[in-house]
């Protein structure tokens, strides 16, 4: 209640269920098509400099592309964490806490920088 | 407030800004980072058969090694987002309503099964 | 000279040249489209069960689709190792014999299976 | 004959064959196998900026990362094509005559910088 996340994967689980498809979503499927839509954000972002990359969402063509595959990717990642009955935010969070040990403030080595998990 | 996915966004951002890592996180970068993430969590499905793949978090090791990756790809997933000023629920209950008018209930195509967007 | 894989590395390069598209090519662009091509590939195969997936190349759309997006994939490859200056055939050749070792003949694990790196 | 490509294709063939794990060599699989080393070579990119994934090949440690990276990819492509019946540079070819056609020489648009497919 007041979890937009959990509301949002009962309505992917709805719209799976009445067209029949939780046939098609094994866990393997899902992170396949979680992987084809992440390829396709990749794929906004290939030949942009870092700098334009920042800039993306002020052009209203290519920002519109970017929601839109990052909304892909929401969908199937909500339904994957459904199936598998995986509470995304607790997985992350357990996983940031983690990071956190490994780096601590102040840590940078040369060869692994901007690492979050 | 209530909502957990903004509270753990916050939580992503104050720990890379204490870092000061916010240089490497351009949407660029994320979006690989995501990618990568997400070919680590595809890697402990490619080997198992569709049964296998919906078992899998009853096996301690492989389960546990799932929910690891998927924490992965939320944490990066929540920071490309946060760059960006996406929200993440917005962008994807988007598209599944743009789904639900391209796949009316009924609808079955041969050659496209289980398209969620 | 009769390495077709050569031969073509070389017209994708004087491609690129001709267009003069190397300021796009880093290696880092090259193995985002890569990874974009892949994921197109990936999802071709995602709603198909395994055993639909071996029958694939026998439908003449989708076997059409399959054959252009392993060409995509290839074409990026080899615009990469020519970028990087690394012998394909080598370096897969070195991963194999690493796996031979890995993996004696007769050794079956239950939970690591197919793996060929 | 002369085909390094398709030498080192029924050497990774006989791999498989010899460790009996074509029942695991789907395309299915070996797609997912193939996007799974893909994101392990973004990984190795994915902090770099463009100019020092320019020099990747110059760093001992992470040139020698990045050629077996794209080893693992090879092997899997080789592998997947195979089993396929695809000659990947047919295919690559196929598509390179295609994109010519598509961005003539001097096509120049903004949006589309450094396609090759």
């Amino acid at each position: 209640m007041g979890d937009r996340l959990v509301e949002f994967q009962e309505e992917v689980r709805a719209f799976a269920e009445v067209r029949d498809w939780q046939r098609f979503h094994t866990p393997k499927n899902l992170a396949m098509a979680l992987a084809g839509e992440v390829g396709e954000l990749l794929a906004e972002f290939q030949w942009l400099t870092p700098e334009e990359s920042g800039r993306v969402m002020g052009d209203p063509d290519a920002g519109g592309r970017v929601a839109a595959e990052i909304g892909d990717v929401v969908v199937y990642l909500v339904r994957l964490a459904d199936v598998l009955g995986v509470d995304l935010v607790d997985v992350a969070r357990a996983k940031l806490a983690d990071s956190a040990k490994r780096y601590p403030v102040g840590w940078q080595p040369a060869s692994i920088r901007g690492e979050v998990v």
